[in-house]
């Protein structure tokens, strides 16, 4: 499809140079001809000869608008006519909107009356597009009425799109099934509604002036898709470009904070209670191996470390600075940086834009584009890379090492994140405080963990996004890799937000977030312990190959609850084939029940654990299991957790290796067996029928997302 | 409100003596007469001459509709015309939808044509009521069309109800907004829809013999209400009474069996590994110091204990006998407790209705009735009560004594409960199985629970209700005095069910579950560890006094997900007035942020945290605080723990006791410091924002249902 984009240029050219907001009906239809989006045959008239001699082109009943710069409530201005029929209707109609207009506002320039063809029928549906000002142009998709006002349901997706993705906005809706035709009625022609969608968002991408944009309401049928209203509204300042540092180059530079020779502290002490000496001491005992050098002009030695006056004194390459001063000096220790050409500066101290001194932060960022340096931060508890021993951060040594890379932007959360890692050992590749994000924020750093061997899941916990369009750009192609969980913070603080448009008016924050969150490819967690659940649990299960889950449970009371947690996660309960069924029944008393959940009964012994579980590793059409434990004298919790590792274990030998979860009910040492099944990748909870299956259930979402499925639902 | 039940049971009786389930539209006028339920003025015509006179009385346009028993779906059979709006289209109308109805079934019985006020414009809402297996008479009201089809945006409630109730029914649906007038429109006159909806609601239970009732759909408006359509769905067997037994009956015989002075146990034995050997040691290692008598043919003494050969044999009275026999002695045993006039049965054996064995079930069921005795079980774990230090259960004693009250449907549940009380230390009255609930059910429970002074939380694990009704009777009786927790399980199995009505259709058991257990005044809890956390938690807090709810945290990251959690619970966070603003910002930084959150920022003293948290309990405008603590060097976790543990109990000794809850982002320490916060009743987590929230909100759902908020919102 090729769009007249020279006719959109000139109309908006036209309009902003009059310094107009708001585009008139008839400029509005033009843009939407130019691009392909289907609005009534209309025309404009300037006499009520003319309104005839158009109406009778279009044909009758038509609907007269008064058309005038000055008036942009039409309707409140009486300046809008519906159903007009008759050859006399059109001639009285005319004259009396152009009175009521010129009643309503007296200066008003009107240029005449827009004769256009009466739509309706199908279902009333809105199509817009606004600008966030974390994601930009995204475009949205409701159903007109109580639907969209009332109940929110409108979604969201970055612009521009393809054609399957504004067809998942048609799909994505909480009232999709009405235009599938719920009721008996006739479906809408999703394809047709989804090209409506797909033009909107390259018109609005392609015109980045385009600040607001309504179709409200978009008339659909199974016959196909008109716009009756359209609705422009332009930004008049000039339109800021985004800031943006090629991949090659955002990788060379973290490659060298993550992996540094030769790290200096500015600050350094030795003086314990000081940031400049918890920072010296974790480096050494966190044993990092390359060099470190104090900065401090009143020493010259500290921890047994040399120190130097200066950055500039220090003899050969410096990768990372590390900031342990007061704010005030930090500006003149990293021009120093520059003249040293240190890539890379972790601003620990705090003291800029969260405590209102945004000048002092504005400074920073200017310097450190001016001369070259990253930034990490300001005020952030440092960073932790494990594979390097790297320990910089006021905290304390981090070192059961892993796979699971963290950040926050948040030190509070930092520190839960640490302290969640140690309790649960969880094996950790880096922690990362981003505090202000000053410079480098979350997609610098999934850009790095994105081709970093060490790192097999990212887990990010954020207030807002600098910058949504790279964040959802890096995310997409990492999430092919690897999975990517974002706690989103601030979801019910919603924005009110000034804007001219529905569209605008109905972009409250969260809806926008998660939808595109979604749209990114990343698993949301819903709150701080279940990021932190997912990020150990998640990158230990094997990814499953369809969407076929099966419970196998020693509690009938389990298998109940586990079946409502795997509705609420989104899976799928296998319909177990008869020979599949005849199989387990095999195991199984004859009153347990087979189906699924496949319930064994509480009186069983390890045997009967062994043998379904095996049969559920070792049919190739279970994808995934879920396991719920029932503490009894014949099969005590450690016998349970020793049965179905080695189980587990024997299938992997033999190149089995399926997800599987499990909940254990019993006492307390049903808290040793979790963990050692957890040890052993197989992630299992006590007390808990809800946690297993929300980790599986985040396994699903990124593989779906990421593709993996082979048979995808 | 007096109404006419003599015509309604004489037009019910009449159907149902013609084998009818469904009355006619006149009828249905009828009973809608009968009971002020305002439905259009109308009449039946047998000719075209009649209806010409009718429709003159009642104003043209009217709606004509054919009027056959044996024609339930008038429209499919071309049977209504509407608008219809001069005599001759009423004459003609009514041959043709004659014939039409003639064509469609040539054998049915015509008895005329009714003549209809036409009725529109408003809102289309439905009021209907159903027959629900559990909760019996339930009434429904929902917005018509989308919302209740589509998305299913409808609320139940018990019937008959009160018109404050019905009130809570019009703004209980998802679209409330609509009717309070959305988008500039009139709003509803919500007082006459809820007196309709009462009215509703009073027939139903007046005429148990209505199963299923319509009024779809009912046209609302600023200026009243008219329900345009009814439709009254009979049952045509008997109509069933429920076995009720009065509270004062229960309460006697739940008082002995949780306070026996003797306990038999039937099968005990020596042998360990046996059912009957673990409930006798339980029984003696527990403590219990009431008479222990193993009942058993074969041995003379079993642990120390004179064994008799039936129960008939033990001397004096017997309070509970605790049976560990296979379920097919079962019968004969129970016919030995009768003679010997033993009040309650604690049947342990499975092998009743849960292993398809329903005939056996109600072979014991029967027994129970005919001799007296209250069964609890059978399939169960048995119980706990520890004020009276009896563990009469196959599993392992517990000893924490404390106020928590708790009962598992389920086996495995009940293991679940003891494993995460003993972990955690919670302080239980009871753990009851449930099991088949063959008698004994939650109802049952609650009665006893409810005047025992041990028990000052209830927390019931369950998968039905055997009397839903008996049920929310105890709770809301109960909720008065203490909290009940209900974790519903099979949340997520919607039963399809057959229905000839929208209401019924519309009865998914979740949605009726949902809405009757607010009506009770439970907490419901999401899922195994929410019912457990809050089991624990709940009691522990005070009862707040009213909505006004402040976070204080030293970590501005925990402050917004916080108050994520606040919104996601209901809570409100106070609009903090300017003096008290004023008063917060004396203690902290000028860069902390007072309103609410108050950030008291990350470096801050202990005393920081105690002026703050002190003014926080000592202004009486504030009724609940939650912390949010981040570790610092400044103030470790154990200090933040000491201060605000003494700070609380300085405030109590002062006689203010406000509910407390904290989140700890810390590194390991805060486990320890979260554990000694909750020993001093100050509800903490660590990792967690979401789940002191959620203990708090339990609090405040309980106290709302309970009516002792003293500023309710």
């Amino acid at each position: 499809m090729t769009y007249d984009a020279e006719t959109v240029r000139e109309i908006l050219g036209k309009a902003r140079a009059e310094g107009r907001e708001a585009l008139t009906a008839p400029e509005g239809k033009r843009v939407c001809d130019a691009y392909s989006i289907p609005t009534p045959g209309e025309g404009l008239a300037t006499t009520a000869d003319e309104a005839l001699v158009l109406a009778e082109e279009i044909g009758l009943p038509v609907v007269l608008k008064i058309v005038s710069p000055d008036i942009l409530h039409k309707t409140e201005a009486g300046g809008v006519l519906v159903g007009v029929s008759s050859v006399e209707d059109i001639r009285s109609g005319f004259d009396t909107i152009v009175a009521n207009a010129k009643k309503y506002n007296s200066d008003a320039v009107i240029n005449g009356v827009q004769v256009q063809q009466m739509v309706g029928g199908g279902y009333e549906v809105i199509i817009g597009a606004t600008t966030d000002p974390t994601f930009g142009k995204v475009v949205a998709f409701g159903l007109g009425g109580v639907l969209v006002e009332v109940l929110k349901d409108i979604t969201f997706r970055l612009a521009p799109l393809d054609q399957a993705e504004a067809l998942s906005m048609v799909d994505g809706i909480a009232a999709a099934e009405v235009l599938k035709g719920a009721r008996g009625a006739e479906p809408v022609d999703a394809d047709v509604l989804a090209n409506v969608i797909r033009r909107v968002s390259e018109l609005v991408s392609d015109f980045p002036e385009i600040a607001e944009f309504d179709l409200n309401p978009v008339f659909a049928s199974a016959s196909g898709a008109v716009a009756a209203d359209v609705r422009i509204i332009l930004s008049t300042g000039p339109v800021q470009e985004r800031r943006r540092i090629a991949p090659d180059e955002i990788l060379r530079v973290m490659t060298r904070l993550m992996n540094p020779k030769s790290v200096a502290v500015i600050g350094a002490s030795a003086e314990t209670g000081k940031i400049g000496n918890s920072v010296m001491k974790n480096l050494i005992n966190g044993g990092f191996a390359g060099e470190i050098h104090p900065i401090n002009p009143k020493a010259d030695e500290i921890l047994g470390k040399k120190a130097y006056p200066s950055i500039t004194a220090v003899p050969g390459d410096v990768d990372v600075a590390v900031f342990a001063i007061p704010a005030k000096f930090v500006p003149a220790a990293l021009e120093e940086c520059g003249d040293k050409n240190v890539p890379a500066a972790v601003l620990i101290p705090s003291g800029f834009g969260e405590t209102g001194n945004h000048e002092l932060q504005e400074r920073i960022v200017e310097i450190g584009q001016r001369r070259g340096i990253r930034m990490l931060g300001p005020n952030i508890y440092g960073y932790y890379y494990t594979p390097q021993n790297l320990c910089a951060t006021f905290c304390t040594p981090y070192d059961v090492k892993g796979g699971v890379a963290l950040s926050s932007q948040s030190g509070g959360i930092g520190m839960a994140i640490l302290g969640f890692a140690r309790s649960t050992k969880m094996g950790v590749s880096a922690i990362v405080g981003l505090g202000n994000k000053a410079d480098v924020d979350e997609d610098d750093l999934i850009t790095y963990f994105e081709q970093d061997d060490n790192t097999n899941v990212v887990a990010m916990h954020l207030e807002d996004l600098k910058d949504g369009r790279a964040f959802v750009e890096a995310a997409q192609r990492t999430i092919r890799k690897k999975p990517i969980i974002v706690l989103k913070a601030g979801r019910t603080a919603m924005g009110a937000r000034a804007a001219s448009s529905h569209t605008g008016a109905l972009a409250g924050d969260d809806k926008v977030y998660d939808d595109i969150l979604k749209q990114a490819g990343v698993i949301r967690a819903p709150g701080l312990n279940d990021m932190l659940e997912y990020a150990r649990g998640v990158p230990l299960l094997p990814t499953p190959q369809g969407e076929n889950v099966v419970i196998i449970t020693g509690a009938g009371g389990s298998g109940v609850l586990l079946s409502d947690a795997v509705v609420t996660e989104g899976l799928s309960l296998m319909d177990i084939p008869p020979d599949l069924d005849e199989a387990f029944r095999k195991f199984i008393p004859p009153f347990g029940a087979a189906g699924n959940p496949i319930d064994i009964t509480g009186g069983e012994p390890p045997s009967t654990y062994e043998a379904t579980i095996r049969l559920g590793l070792e049919d190739p059409r279970i994808h995934a299991l879920i396991l719920g434990y029932w503490h009894t004298i014949v099969t005590p919790p450690m016998v349970f957790a020793e049965v179905t590792a080695r189980v587990v274990a024997a299938a992997r030998a033999k190149g089995i290796d399926k997800p599987v979860v499990a909940s254990l009910a019993g006492d307390v040492e049903v808290e040793r067996a979790s963990e050692y099944l957890y040890e052993r990748r197989i992630v299992a909870y006590p007390y808990t029928t809800e946690k297993p299956v929300a980790v599986l259930g985040a396994k699903y979402r990124w593989a779906r997302a990421a593709g993996l499925l082979k048979l995808p639902r």
